[in-house]
């Protein structure tokens, strides 16, 4: 147990507080409290709805029994993927997030039993896979695209989360044995070990948390080396029809300029590579993440901020090819963005990473996840006949219990701290107290956001400090920032942080008012499928339009006039509360020329398209598909 | 051999000659003989360089090598993929058709050394199949999803093909014997058999060629059995990811009504059904057929006739799902799609069909070989960045072989004879003799097409018949058909057959002019993606924009005005001969406000793109990608 005499335990889900090269610290979730009516009525389902029923999938899928199995406890046939055992794991993570800010002593039992099965089923070696037991016992780490790896990323993970959470050690222990059973195995050659990666990426960040949570350098050295070793060839080709680009092993890491491949894999990768700069400042791997994240934005992201548009690989496509209705969007991606995201946060305080987390969060993530918190989108599309609907479960499980232990650590992702500076990234209702060095210092945030822009934070504690309020990018015009009613001097632009710097004292009261117009959105032109359609926005939040709001009209038939502004309304019995949007629209309806035909030649036939006004429903995009099965279109045609 | 005695040889592809319900028969592919400069000139590369280097290409993957070890004549692994047969089967085929027209010592000493490998590799009790053998022989019939009767389909078809072309019936025997191993084993439970169906069809095609060379009725009756069994979950779920409409199997054939799943896999079916109706008359199948086709052609075609808008599954997609760059489009369902129509051809004599099937020949068949043949396209996208490139083999290499089988028997396609008349369905320079009852007609048909739309038809022989010519559906205006000098009185319409009936004498001279001017095809307003955007078409053939003749352009920023007529210019020295088309085009673009950026608030910009006008040169789509690599667009923003 040397290894865990200088355990840290600060409870917060990325742990940058020693990091020499992050500029932020996170909160602990504990120490910050969301009393809104957008995210906590979530969190609520999450910790009511979602956690206790994810464990019941989990016990009837087999996936503890397979532990038991392993443990000889029960002696029944692996059941399911050769990486079921992560499901466990993320879903203990989640639950571990989520005992840190709601205590729950049922919760807390399911979570001890998982650990016992688990704890159990660890070899004497520290090898801890429940598919690689018994007859395939001699396959161990003969294949690196069968996760075993990535099974352990999420075991150290959820054990990281279960110590900073509940500050036992007893699946750290176990984490720590399978750790160093991997460091000890895998590494250079020059020092007597088998050079390896693992096909899924996720072990990386893992085990710069597993150094930031145990104070152990080798599993920073560890991670360092799987980064580096990426590119080299080590996994050959062993994923059937996929070149390494779907791994992410097509060159040097360094050398990476695209995002490529397996979206999920690519960005836990970036991920773990941001959680590695924090520590080692290295310049050229923070370059290689800036230059991905700018061919990621501005060329492969959805307007959600979903991420892969190909359902072959689970992938990121070409440049400007985002199909809305076969766009596969995983929800794991977006909740990997925001990883990536709070990463990129927290090493340069830069407000476009904070921009995108929220957009993510509210327009990619939350979509994943239905209003009842018991069905789960793993592909979010962008346009649908009704036919895709949220499923209770998946034989592959990665989706829903990630949106558990997102939503688990929420809190955590909305403030930070840097040496003298509170940093308000996120708006909800609610309060946070952060640390500047050993001052306690308290905010009070008083907003209906999303529903409105309004926000007013009130300070507790005096003193000498900054506050670094987010502008988001969405606010392009009209913003105001306010101290005690007076306006602030400082230049404020959209997508920075307002820095208001001044002696405190308690009840200083800042108002920022961000104005929240209906946006229409166009898309970059060579999108060709987006070429003279718009997107319908509004505050932070993508709206679409569902069938079910305007019974008879087909979305495909709908023409958009840019310019009048739709009408806004907050209708709380709809979809839980949403504000909807009334939109004038033509229906324009293909000439009864195009029946029976798909070409044609152009100009031969007159145009009699018949126009008619209508008024169009808009609802946020995040609450699609929680009524009746109907089309749903994001991408309107406009003129 | 009793089962041969009745055997015929009719030396034709799809032999109707006693098929009840179909309308016409098709003509020996050496009845029939091609002298011109589009097609023959492929035909020779086709007999020169595609079927000898494909010989060598089976024999250096070891696909040979399987049946010398399935024979025990080589002690060596089994090499490639589970379905490695069928290429062989299928290079069989090609070859086969080639010898009818072109007698080549060279390349039937090939085909008999592979039919001797063949023939010897036969197990005892008439199973086939190289993969099935030694440690994997109790696996026979194990997994319907893994092409065991697909591989018998394939032997069958080469089997009646050699038979048909040489009149030997060494692979013909071969194939009965197997033929009859599989209706022995496989049929409904009532008579002691085990009900099954294979996961890829084929089989059912060829099982009622193989009655028709036979005169067995049990293999029509096995092909029925095949047909009717599918849609009743005897598959089960095999196929790992995939619902049962991947094989077609989500309901009984005679429900269907949208072409769903692996393109390739229902296209055969459908031939099937195809020929399955023109055997039995049964209405319902021929309802199904036709639901199908108007599906097809209305919701789910490329404008090239391509077919397949999924990588994932091979698949179609939904109605109206036809991503340009992302077409899968595969090579096999484009000449899969033939095969169908050429059937429904043969049943109705309909001119659809034939439009449909010379349309498929030229833009979506074609593309699949270089111009020099031995270089290969799987997919074929309809817009390209210049990385997709044709491939001399594939691990999977399903489609070279069936070029080559299409390209050999294709005479065969040009002409057809029904009770007393002949027709035409495809234009170029040649001759063919067809027997109307016992008086044979030679018509000889001197023309430039497709360069241009002037077609002459010298009959020889005398007597009372009709005359059935195509007027192309692209033709859509300005056609006329002439006898002798004079203007035929008969209602001429687009997409479908001129009928000229009268009392011919050799000499006797038809003259139909198709004027030719070039076409801006637009698409269904559907297809988001092809909003506002043309294609090029001139004559049956569809254009594209290729980099390399507009250097310093971007084909995404090209604007092409519909109206003005572009220049036609027929260059010889250019890709093997075509003619090429110059396009006024405006060059508009992206604003410098969208650097860097993938959406943005509409009308917050002020509209600064430039534009200016240039010249481009369009070129075949079939030709395409055999210059040097770069972008390739087949829709061109309009206005």
């Amino acid at each position: 147990m040397s290894t865990l005499g200088s355990a840290q335990r600060a409870q917060v889900v990325v742990d940058t507080s020693e990091s020499r090269h992050a500029r932020l610290r996170a909160l602990p979730p504990g120490h910050v409290r969301l009393a809104d009516g957008f995210w906590e009525p979530r969190r609520r389902i999450n910790r009511e709805e979602t956690l206790p029923s994810q464990y019941e999938h989990i016990e009837a899928t087999g996936r503890l029994d397979n532990f038991r199995r392993a443990s000889g406890k029960v002696d029944v046939p692996f059941r399911g993927l050769y990486f079921n055992d992560s499901d466990v794991y993320k879903w203990l993570e989640a639950a571990s997030w989520s005992l840190a800010t709601d205590p729950d002593p049922g919760l807390e039992r399911m979570v001890e039993s998982a650990i016992t099965e688990i704890a159990d089923a660890q070899r004497p070696d520290g090898y801890l896979n429940t598919y690689f037991t018994f007859e395939r016992a001699h396959e161990r780490w003969t294949d690196f695209d069968l996760h075993e790896m990535y099974c352990a990323g999420h075991l150290i993970q959820a054990a990281v989360a279960h110590f900073r959470a509940t500050g036992t050690r007893r699946l750290l222990d176990v984490a720590v044995r399978f750790a160093n059973h991997i460091c000890d195995r895998f590494g250079p050659e020059e020092q007597g070990k088998q050079p390896a990666i693992d096909g899924h990426e996720e072990i990386e960040m893992a085990l710069v948390e597993l150094f930031r949570a145990t104070g152990e350098r080798r599993y920073l050295e560890q991670a360092e080396f799987f980064v580096d070793a990426r590119g080299h060839g080590l996994l050959g080709e062993p994923y059937g029809r996929f070149d390494p680009s779907y791994s992410q092993d097509h060159k040097p890491f360094r050398e990476q300029d695209e995002v490529v491949g397996h979206a999920v894999r690519a960005l836990y990768l970036y991920s773990g590579a941001a959680d590695l700069h924090a520590e080692t400042g290295e310049p050229d791997l923070l370059e290689a993440l800036e230059r991905l994240w700018r061919n990621m934005t501005t060329k492969r992201m959805y307007v959600s901020g979903g991420l892969g548009s190909r359902h072959e690989g689970e992938a990121f496509g070409e440049d400007y090819e985002l199909p809305s209705g076969r766009a596969y969007a995983e929800t794991c991606a977006a909740i990997a963005s925001v990883m990536w995201n709070w990463r990129m946060l927290m090493i340069s305080g830069d407000a476009r990473y904070a921009d995108l987390m929220e957009h993510t969060l509210y327009n990619a993530v939350l979509p994943g996840v239905s209003l009842d918190g018991r069905h789960y989108f793993y592909q979010n599309p962008l346009a649908d006949d009704g036919t895709h609907r949220r499923r209770s479960w998946f034989g592959c499980a990665c989706c829903p219990p990630n949106v558990a232990r997102l939503l688990a650590s929420l809190p955590g992702y909305f403030y930070g701290v840097s040496d003298d500076t509170m940093w308000v990234h996120l708006y909800a209702e609610g309060s946070a107290t952060g640390n500047l060095g050993d001052r306690a210092v308290r905010l009070a945030q008083h907003t209906d956001y999303p529903r409105d822009g309004n926000v007013e934070i009130e300070v507790e504690g005096g003193g000498d400090f900054g506050l670094m309020l987010r502008v988001p990018s969405w606010c392009e015009r009209g913003y105001t920032v306010e101290v005690n009613g007076e306006a602030v001097d400082s230049p404020l632009s959209s997508g920075s942080y307002a820095e208001i710097r001044r002696t405190w004292r308690t009840g200083d009261t800042v108002r920022l008012k961000l104005p929240t117009p209906v946006r229409f959105v166009e898309c970059h032109p060579y999108v060709a499928e987006n070429a003279g359609r718009v997107a319908l926005m509004r505050g932070p939040l993508l709206y679409c339009v569902e069938q079910t709001d305007q019974p008879g009209l087909d979305p495909r038939d709908l023409v958009v006039p840019v310019g009048p502004e739709p009408s806004v309304r907050f209708e709380p019995g709809l979809l839980g509360g949403v504000t909807a949007l009334t939109v004038r629209a033509e229906v324009v309806t293909p000439q009864p020329a195009w029946e029976n035909r798909l070409y044609r030649t152009a100009n031969a036939h007159p145009d009699d398209r018949r126009a008619e006004t209508v008024e169009l429903k808009a609802v946020p995009y995040y609450a699609w598909a929680n009524r009746e099965p109907g089309a749903m279109w994001v991408w309107l045609q406009s003129r």
